[in-house]
């Protein structure tokens, strides 16, 4: 075979992972990754322990350096911004990283633009005059946005902020900003931090931002953020018809984010779910040899069909798979559970699979029900044993698991355990077989049934105990 | 259906997982367990931290007590020994609390005898004048056994002691002891310590063993214990030929267990692997109307067949599925993958599946090869970041995913990994597959690929690449 070049766009998970799986299964095509800023391969999630200080440099977020990179071969063209995919030539052209035009030519091309911060329609955020960096409002997703947030923490020296979101970076860069000692009011629109989670168990989260000293509103919307003379920020919001403003030094803004998909719909490539890319399980876009992969395109999810569910593990996982089918390979993204967790001060929430409402959504005809049990991560007879609430759902005629949701300390190993939820998930158990499974055990780390197995026996005593008494008794 | 009446002979974890199944099943049906002893539901693994201190009342160490089994309705016989089976008549011999003979009638019976220590061939440990508790000299089974041990404890108040034997009990008394201020000089006969583990993975263990101050001799088989007349314990020993012999205050011998299989096997039980009682998977022995469960029976292995495996959490599901049947369900064992896991002071070691050497053992005809790689914990930004020692081996021709041996440190998360593994396993999953599952992502737990699809990747690029580089080429 003669020796080919393909291109990835994007120096994040999904465009590095695809470069990686290139040059390791062919050693002679060539492998150019095209990054529009100077930081391919650097950890987004690990940002809020850099703003915390946790990270000492932000040098050490690189997942690879410079030299690891190109040690693999593949050529990295930093500060270069693809502007135009030319499909039937098979060229793509960019502007290079001393802003003039270039073109490159490629066999196949591997699109991984990402996602882009959402902007909320706050009065004070959008629009001419929109506060901004200069002004202590922040948004956080790159690492330019990193940069500025440390400048401004710099500069301002803030005592008091104010974080809009409480999805996962939203908590954690709660926890950040208050191990730098600022006093942190978080704000969510919905009735529950978390909203990943239900409520009762984001209730659990919500009692440890309280417990560590952060002023949390749910319920509420922040309607407009306006600046003072002096510089102070000032918050305003509603909640249950009320108004109420905090006046602040920072504000920072993690609503969420979006498909970046301009580049590859100008170039023609269909758009679905949330406005995605949309891609078959090879990771092929509707564009004859681009493949794109990670935040920029929609989600196989085992158990829902298609949604849209930006996550690194999944980028990693669809990168691999795009880069492996770029070079003629016959690889499948075999689907994601939307398995998460995440760390607030001193607890992990996690979850995998479904949620009740997620699972009716799916319209597969499930009747799902759950239960919460709180098995102790270990024997309560050794030192440190906590409760882990743990939340199953599943359905309550075939008995499928749908999904698990747990929070627990984080010496309580949740982020492990909910992946032995997922390796279940998987292979499709039901919670009564979850019992089968042969779980590791010693009393300081376990119970002889797992806390995982525990809490899926409780749900099978609430929604099964009957069916298998008949069983019985026939 | 009449009201009937079900005896569960031992009060560990299989005679009492038994009854707690029947009753909850089937409230009507009377239960009787039987116990030999004072202290049903015992965690015989929490022993080693009680003697530790870390328990602080043995009776902390009763999965529940007397009143929690009382309240489920099952009737339990403490102080009283089993003394035959009539199988034709389906009554059962006892000798009761006060040694007196009575007979109790059953329509079906679970045997979870359990599992007695083994007695090595060592002089001064057997035979007439054997050297016993009153001399300071040990085994370490049971809670009379444990009883004895803390009484000498108190009155030799040793500073030194000889364990023979260096598996999982043997490695959590050299912690205990020595968390007790005991010198410990830890013995055993094979090249390294944990022998369930390959050498190599052992060898890390050994070294914690070392740092905390224990004395290790492997290869090194012990001869003869000899008490002085003022009291001292002198063990002697060969070590490649050369004789060698320690002089201490206190013995431990812990060198395993034998199934206990006598009560059974004189009501004509057949017995297989090891001399365990021969059951299907239903849990029913050879004699009509008798189940039998836990450490004295022969264990089905997924990957191995028939073996003998006592283990706490195939004693709890055994006796689960035998406490059903002998209602008369249909609930079938579903098998063993031999999951472990131990802590040695701040290490902990797991394993699941097959080593090489049982892989080819049980005759397959796998090809097994393994790679051990050691990816962090978690992402090395985030503080704390520690190497596991992951070896996985797997079936070079098909890919078969036969077994995951992990060492590391205790904030590792080690043991709720070995549970992906066995999860993976129970699903007869590929090292190549284990990249599809969607395991949890955080920087201060984890990686975007965790450190289990890390290292299952080392192994396939070791193993599988070629393979897969001509998959591409084709």
């Amino acid at each position: 075979m003669a020796p080919r070049h393909i291109i990835a766009i994007g120096g994040s998970d999904a465009g590095i992972s695809a470069a990686l799986r290139i040059r390791e299964l062919d050693p002679v095509t060539e492998v150019t990754v095209v990054v529009a800023d100077a930081y391919p391969n650097f950890s987004i999630c690990g940002i809020p322990y850099y703003v915390s200080g946790e990270v000492t440099h932000w040098t050490n977020l690189a997942h690879r350096t410079a030299a690891d990179l190109a040690a693999t071969g593949m050529r990295v063209l930093t500060d270069t911004t693809a502007t135009k995919i030319n499909v039937v030539d098979h060229t793509l052209d960019v502007l290079d990283n001393a802003g003039a035009p270039r073109q490159l030519s490629y066999d196949a091309l591997v699109v991984g633009t990402g996602a882009v911060s959402a902007r909320p329609p706050i009065t004070g955020l959008t629009g001419p005059g929109a506060l901004g960096p200069t002004d202590g409002v922040h948004l956080l997703h790159s690492m330019g946005d990193t940069f500025a947030v440390m400048e401004s923490l710099a500069r301002r020296d803030p005592k008091t902020a104010v974080i809009i979101g409480a999805g996962y970076i939203g908590l954690e860069m709660a926890e950040a900003l208050t191990t730098r000692g600022i006093a942190v009011t978080q704000i969510e629109a919905l009735p529950e931090v978390l909203p990943t989670v239900d409520p009762e168990l984001g209730a659990v989260v919500h009692a440890e931002l309280t417990r560590n000293g952060v002023e949390v509103l749910t319920n509420t919307t922040v309607d407009a953020i306006g600046r003072s003379e002096a510089g102070a920020l000032t918050v305003g919001a509603t909640h249950g018809g009320q108004s109420l403003s905090r006046t602040v030094d920072f504000v920072l803004v993690v609503v969420g984010v979006k498909p970046d998909v301009e580049l590859a719909a100008d170039a023609g490539a269909e758009l679905g779910v949330k406005g995605a890319i949309v891609v078959d399980d090879a990771m092929r876009t509707t564009l004859p040899d681009v493949f794109a992969a990670g935040d920029c395109v929609h989600t196989h999810h085992r158990l829902l069909g298609l949604t849209w569910l930006p996550l690194g593990t999944t980028a990693h996982k669809q990168g691999r798979v795009a880069g492996e089918n770029a070079l003629g390979g016959a690889a499948r993204y075999a689907g994601s559970l939307g398995t998460q967790v995440v760390k607030v001060f001193d607890l992990v929430a996690a979850r995998t699979g479904l949620r009740e409402h997620e699972a009716l959504a799916a319209g597969r005809g499930w009747t799902p029900v759950s239960t919460t049990a709180t098995p102790d991560d270990h024997k309560a007879y050794y030192p440190g044993a906590t409760p882990i609430n743990i939340r199953i759902t599943g359905d309550a005629a075939s008995g499928q698991l749908l999904g698990a949701q747990l929070v627990g300390h984080r010496s309580a190993e949740v982020s492990k355990r909910v992946d032995t939820y997922a390796t279940a998930l998987f292979h499709t158990m039901t919670v009564t077989a979850m019992s089968e499974l042969d779980l590791s055990y010693t009393p300081p780390l376990g119970s002889p049934w797992d806390a995982t197995q525990m809490a899926a026996q409780a749900w099978v005593r609430e929604h099964r105990l009957a069916a298998e008494r008949d069983r019985i008794t026939v």
